[in-house]
C-alpha cells in the first residue's frame, strides 16, 4: 500500500484556503497512486485557535462534503481532522473519506491533551476500524497515539495501519522521533503521522511528520516546513512483527 | 548522576575475563566519578552458549564477590546480568552491587524471550526497587523493556532511573533507537540500556548501547563496536513529564 501525508501550517480559519491545499495535495497523491492522504489534526480551522468554536462543523457541512468529493474525483482515501459541533458539543474529530467519497470513519479523539482541549472538546468514547484497499485501518488523534494501550487495542482487532492527525509542539520532538516509530515496532502496524510545522499563537510545531513501517522503519519523515511524502508499505515479515501482545506477564 | 555503561563482545564462558573487563570498566567509570556502571545480559557467562547452564552461579559465588569487591574498591555501583542457579532452577538475573560492594537487588527476568530463554530459564515474578545515589532505581532485563506496563509499574512507585542489561540482536534495530528513548520520554524514567556487540553463535548482537535521560533524550549511543560510555542525567523538567500515567483513559 502506498500512503501520502500533507505537513503544512496552519490555515488559521481560512477554510477555503485549507479545502483548496487538500485538494492540490490529493491530485498530487492520487496522480502517484497512493491509496490514502493524512492532513493534521483540526485541519479544519486549525489546531490553536481561539476562534475555534465558531468554524466548528456538522459532519455534513459544505466543506466537508467538498472534501468528500475530491477524494472521490482523485480515487484517494482522504483523512483530515475537524472540529466537529454534534448539538451543544464539540469534538476533536478526524473523518475518513474513502475512495468513492464515502464516509469510512468518524473518530473522535478520546485523549484529549492538556486543559485548552479539555475546557473545548468532549473526549471520544470509543475506537472504531475500517476497510482500506484490503487492510484493517484505524484512526487515532495526537496524544491517542502516545498509549499503548489503544495501540494494543487496534492491533489485536486486526488493525495493520494507524492513520494519526496530530498537532505535535516543542518541546516535544521525542514523540515523532521515537514514540510514533516504537509504537509501530511494538505493535506490528504501520503509522502515518502527520503534523503541522511553523507556529500558531503561543505553539510552534515540531513538524517530522513520518510514515513508519510495521517494524518501526521510518520510511519517509518531514523537516519543520511544508512537505507531501509518499512511501510505500513493505511486506509485513511475521518473523519480526513483535509477540508482545501474547507475551506481556501480568506481574 | 553520572551514569556509565560498558559495551563489549560475548565473554564467551570466560568467567575470569568477563571479571577483568568489568574491573577494568569500573576503574575507568569510578575515576570520571559515575555513580553505576551496567553491564550485558547474562554477562556471566555470555547470552547465547548452549553451555550456559554448566556456568550457572549461586547469588554467594566466588565471581560475584569479586565483583561486589570490585564495585566498593572503585565507590561505583555495578549491574550486571547473570545466568543465576537456585536449588534445581535458574533463572536470567541481574545484580546490583552498591559502591560498598553491597547487594542492593537481584532481579530475575520476567519476560523471557523466546523458546531458548524459555526452555532454560524460570521467569521472575516481581519487580524490585532500591536506592541509588538519593534516586529510586530499577533493574529490568532486555525484553522487560519493550513492555509499557512494567515501565509504568516502576514509575508509579518512583523510580526514576530505569538499569537494563540486554542482548539485542539483529533485525530489532527499533529497539535501540527507538523503544528505549520511548519509553523513557513517556514514563519521564532515565534508562540505562547496555547491550552486546559482535556475534556469538548465529545472533549478531546490534550494538547501539544508550543512556537516554528522562524526556527520551539521547545522551549517549555506541555504534557496533565495544565501547564505554558515561553521561550525566539533566534535571528533570517537571513541564515536560509526561501526565500519561494519569491520562490514560479506559475504554
Amino acid at each position: 500500500m502506498r500512503l501520502a501525508l500533507w505537513q503544512g501550517h496552519s490555515p488559521a480559519a481560512d477554510l477555503d484556503l485549507a479545502c483548496a491545499q487538500a485538494e492540490a495535495a490529493l491530485a498530487a497523491a492520487g496522480a502517484l497512486g497512493a491509496t490514502a492522504l493524512v492532513l493534521p489534526e483540526l485541519w479544519l480551522p486549525g489546531y490553536n485557535r481561539p476562534d475555534l468554536p465558531a468554524h466548528a462543523l456538522t459532519r455534513d457541512s459544505a466543506p466537508l462534503r467538498r472534501l468528500a468529493a475530491a477524494a472521490r474525483t482523485h480515487r484517494t482515501a482522504l483523512i483530515l481532522g475537524y472540529a466537529e459541533r454534534d448539538g451543544d458539543r464539540l469534538f476533536n474529530s478526524a473523518a475518513c473519506f474513502g475512495p468513492d467519497g464515502a464516509l469510512l470513519a468518524n473518530y473522535r479523539k478520546v485523549q484529549l491533551y492538556g486543559p485548552r482541549e479539555a475546557a473545548l472538546f468532549t473526549p471520544g468514547d470509543r475506537l472504531e476500524t475500517f476497510a482500506l484497499n484490503g487492510e484493517t485501518a484505524a484512526i487515532l488523534i495526537c496524544y491517542d497515539i502516545e498509549f499503548a494501550p489503544h495501540v494494543k487495542s487496534l492491533a489485536d482487532r486486526g488493525v495493520t495501519v494507524i492513520l494519526v492527525p496530530t498537532a505535535n509542539m516543542q518541546p516535544f520532538t521525542h514523540v515523532a522521533r521515537h514514540t510514533v516509530p516504537a509504537m509501530a515496532a511494538n505493535h506490528g502496524v504501520a503509522i502515518v503521522y502527520t503534523n503541522y510545522c511553523g507556529t500558531e499563537g503561543d505553539l510552534t510545531y515540531t513538524g517530522q511528520s513520518l510514515i513508519a513501517g510495521p517494524h518501526g522503519e521510518v520510511l519517509a519523515q518531514a523537516g519543520d516546513t511544508p512537505a507531501l511524502l509518499i512511501a510505500d508499505l513493505p511486506p509485513r515479515d511475521p518473523a519480526r512483527i513483535s509477540t508482545q501482545a501474547a507475551d506481556l506477564r501480568h506481574l
